[in-house]
């Protein structure tokens, strides 16, 4: 398969530079074109960028120019890890002028036909880009801590239907982005509070787990409850979850059905797939955000402490990689289910005389 | 008032410490016997302790020789921080032997006959003394979670009935003692468990919360759902709380109803009494451990955050020194109580001659 | 004594919000005006602070306006703890328009004519402000951990002579202000790196213990190397030092120089001086930032592990609070010293007819 | 090459299981025992090691039952991590049955017939072996702090002469091993003492850089002095160092020396050797120990801030992992240069009938 150009939106920053990381030798996608504000914007990448990441800048990219938001791309694919201040109107102008943009950020996500997706569990929802008016496309994932937590809940939910969810997060420093927490807030402490956190929390998984009817996605009816805490930590969100479910199985069917969770991304072998999208540990003291989030390339949910809760009925311990499978690789993945699914048939245009036509795998990509 | 001769077993330990800490200058009791187990006996406290407190060993406990658990104690009332390993057996031989024992470990804390008391909220339980077989008693506070999180639900109880508690708690490493959790599991880490402590949490409240009849309490009916973690903060545990009341009051009501909280140690006007036992702060991001724990002398339940919860009804996050008004600080107040309540009179023996008389405030102590 | 009027510039950072806390209730000084930038200007203070102190905002500030640097103020005094970005001119424009500016900023530190003043080593570099141009005058103190540098090495170089010294810093991340140290850069790390902070510590010693020569400071002859190093500590300066001596004493000589060092603002019984400048600790692995920075309320330099060097000759660990005793408090401490050596007489203008005469200690004022 | 069989000594602590995480899938070692305190003997490795790594105990070792440090061995090698406490008489003892123990204990560095090596210095060392009494040999690496100084200093001896070393470390709290440095001593803490460390460094690098004479090692002439620090750093020593040269070359000139180090390690191609054993950065920020410690697989001594010293001439900060280069990888290298030397030919016994002949790197090996 001939690689696609790609490029990356915010390419400086911390989901930026993820993307730039995960992307190196990626089978499908080469990076061609770094993209950020006017600031940094005629700088070499190596000079522009700050690096943070522990791997040195991927030579292809190194000597690239930084492109400015402004101008005009040539990569069909565009990743986006732009801050939420310019998200919504940049993503929307490149989407108009015919780019995939495959977004991380949160502005676009709750349009009603801008997927929200995780591949997963709803990559037929991909097919809402038909009724975008755009020539292009916006194409969103969740928010990171979502991702988790419709990770864990949606094989309970489709085996023994989920009513409510309590979920406390606590959360690394990382998602917040660079500069982001300032030491003097977070060193030895806990801040009870990230802003807008919780209602994302609370409303994404409901269009995850909604059903495409037409041109419309009808959410599922199921009741959220949030608290988020930044912790000081680097990497991994964990989060303690009590579920309230329909019916009462006991805790080894919950944790066959945990365990037993797979969905298109395994059945195509994506590149950044994970073999298994849940793991479920039996130490009494695990997961570990410091220990654990690197499991599966950072692209697992582990779960851990699986019990029964005395007011909901099921707890447990979740923990995934707030950067990796929470932000930059699943937007890749995103990426990648489309390719694989078609959409993005000659590496053109998106093939929109194929609207509603249910995608087959293509059986020379399996 | 004459000082009352105080012993401190454990006297090495985090909380030993911290009680030799709260109780120098105090008005009521006077440190004159320090014991830990026969390892430390017969050597100088200051060489004994390892003392880690950020100010100096008081003078007069300075040059104590410890004394070991297996000795006979001169002291009418021991505070009790021993290791839950020893505590069960040495309580009840100093119990026996006449001594009143005030105390922090977990052993004696769900006996029948044993009061478990936050003195705010059941100071008629330390009645239940004139039921217990010994020549002295025993008396408990409970485990640092459970009070910040009985504090926050007594008013709400009181007023409004609560049927439902669902908590995850953000738990300080000086909650585990000296030398405790290994840096090498705290550091940019979390522990999504802590042995014991959900049970705890989960039970105790019931025991607080219930009514006095005869020489038994009969537990609340209240469902408690805990999920415990340890993070890398020094003092101070943070807990996030979804609460289900029986009625629907309003978030101002409920603030009314948390701010208004007092209870018997206000009224006495005790020496380590806050002042407000509750505080609720309305910044959007505290209350935070390393900025608030220390709020009233380190003695205040903080509460922040107060709003609807979709799942339970309402939500909020809850702060306390676990050292302070969760330990040390906790079992002071009980013997505080209990002095100024007559279960001293005399300063020798227990009047149990008294018992189930209601306990008037002497007037001279108010 | 009436107390004197005073401003704080830079009064929303983390040195101006120190400056107001250390300044509550003191005896010689009461806060009249608060100066920011424009961004904050005509804002109520508490509302443009955005307070850090773990104690409330004093209410005799709370209430205040915030004042830009562009306008006229009223105060004698002017604390500044100014961003160097702005401190350069903006102090000389005050000290122009006939305020005396007590600065903890860099800025002026190395003008000939600018008084780089330790009260307890050369307060009478003071009398350098008859030769500023200015109506008013700037005097400022070190770099935070020049200070504890300094005050380790002066009792040293009067008994024995200071040769060289080589110094390694690991500073509190609160030296850096705030927002400062991203929490991405420092938690579970080191910085080997503070810009402009190594050779401010190689140079400003020498002014500091140079001689007085009518209106020139000549700089005292003496090698000092110096790397510096961010670590994630919240307050606390720790170094370690070499000293190579021109003599060879004892280490018990040398230990009983160090404690017994004092200076004029002892001599005084200045407010924030403390009892004793210098501290010498003998438990092995002691200073430790996050046990001994509060010690004389935050005014102490602590020192520990003296020992021999094979390569200088001795060796010893020192710590300071860096934004007490190393900022804030060191600033306080030099108006403290002015006001009561007679600078300040009748609060009006600076007693400039005086220039150059020894300034006697006021009887009344011992 | 047929693989050699070894044990691992202090198989559950934290060297001995990065003994066994560094050994997985070695081209020349098969770890065929772990031995450990006859409190693990017995039960499977699994259950006793507690394991702390973040990839899954090697399969070939999970199975292995744990022997007790009383117990005969079969293995060739005997890697051993054991403490300090029990090092030296189990050392020896199995060193007397024939074993040739490759130890990164420091009970023997400092015995005059044990090398103290590390390949890239003074591989010629290993032929002290043959003056030993034992019918095996006692090999040793340096102390972790040591071996990134004695890395950096070497090129510089041989290039310029070293005369004098002063040296600050900043050291992480994997050094202390499992469990360790308490958390509550180091979060947010420094801690300015690691007990016996200080004179390590002052005396271990005068072996490894003396000459072999006979059976002797004439010790080298050059002071070096010491001041060690625990910092809150999970993995990696930070040292800044100044250095007093017998030449005056640029620092250009001591930059190439630097980076144009090699040894017999790279000559030979060894599987765990770096392929540049002194990596040299040109951030002005750089090495930080959270992201430069696994440079070259952790194998690496990596040099920031090159620049002139006004006290000693030089100075620069240095680091390195202290668990990997500093501890079993530092073991390792050596076991792999001695069999590539051909001191265990034939895999069975040491080739003590080649005494003192030169032993060449074998054709066929290279």
């Amino acid at each position: 398969m001939e690689k696609i150009d790609v490029a990356v939106l915010g390419a400086t920053g911390t989901v930026g530079q993820k993307f730039i990381l995960l992307l190196r030798n990626h089978p499908y996608f080469e990076v061609r074109e770094v993209v950020a504000s006017q600031r940094s914007a005629g700088r070499p990448y190596t000079e522009a960028c700050g690096w943070k990441q522990d791997i040195p800048i991927p030579t292809n990219v190194a000597g690239l120019r930084v492109k400015s938001i402004e101008e005009q791309l040539q990569s069909r694919i565009l990743f986006s890890g732009l801050d939420s201040s310019v998200a919504g109107t940049v993503e929307s102008k490149y989407a108009a002028a015919g780019h995939l943009v495959i977004s991380n950020s949160s502005n676009h996500r709750m349009d009603p036909q801008v997927p929200l997706v995780i591949p997963e569990i709803n990559p037929e929802h991909f097919q809402l880009i038909y009724s975008q008016q755009y020539k292009g496309a916006i194409v969103t994932n969740p928010n990171c801590s979502t991702i988790f937590l419709a990770m864990a809940i949606t094989p309970l939910h489709r085996a023994f239907g989920v009513e409510a969810v309590n979920v406390t997060t606590l959360q690394a420093i990382s998602g917040a982005g660079y500069p982001g927490v300032p030491s003097m807030d977070i060193l030895g402490n806990v801040v009870p509070y990230i802003g807008g956190e919780e209602d994302k929390i609370e409303t994404e998984p409901l269009k995850i787990l909604g059903a495409l009817s037409g041109d419309v996605i009808e959410p599922v009816s199921m009741k959220i409850s949030a608290q988020c805490n930044r912790v000081p930590v680097y990497d991994g969100h964990t989060e303690t979850l009590s579920v309230k479910l329909r019916s009462n199985p006991s805790l080894t069917e919950i944790r066959r059905v945990l365990e037993g969770f797979s969905g298109l991304p395994q059945e195509l072998g994506l590149p950044s797939a994970p073999q298994k999208p849940i793991l479920v540990l039996d130490e009494p003291d695990r997961p570990q955000p410091a220990r654990d989030s690197w499991l599966q390339n950072g692209m697992a949910t582990v779960i851990g402490r699986l019990r029964k809760c005395p007011v909901l009925g099921i707890k447990m311990v979740i923990l995934g990689h707030n950067t990796v499978r929470g932000a930059a690789g699943a937007a890749i993945l995103n990426a990648e289910t489309m390719v694989r699914q078609g959409y993005m048939k000659n590496g053109e245009h998106l093939p929109k005389g194929q609207r509603r036509t249910p995608i087959p795998v293509p059986a020379e990509s399996r």
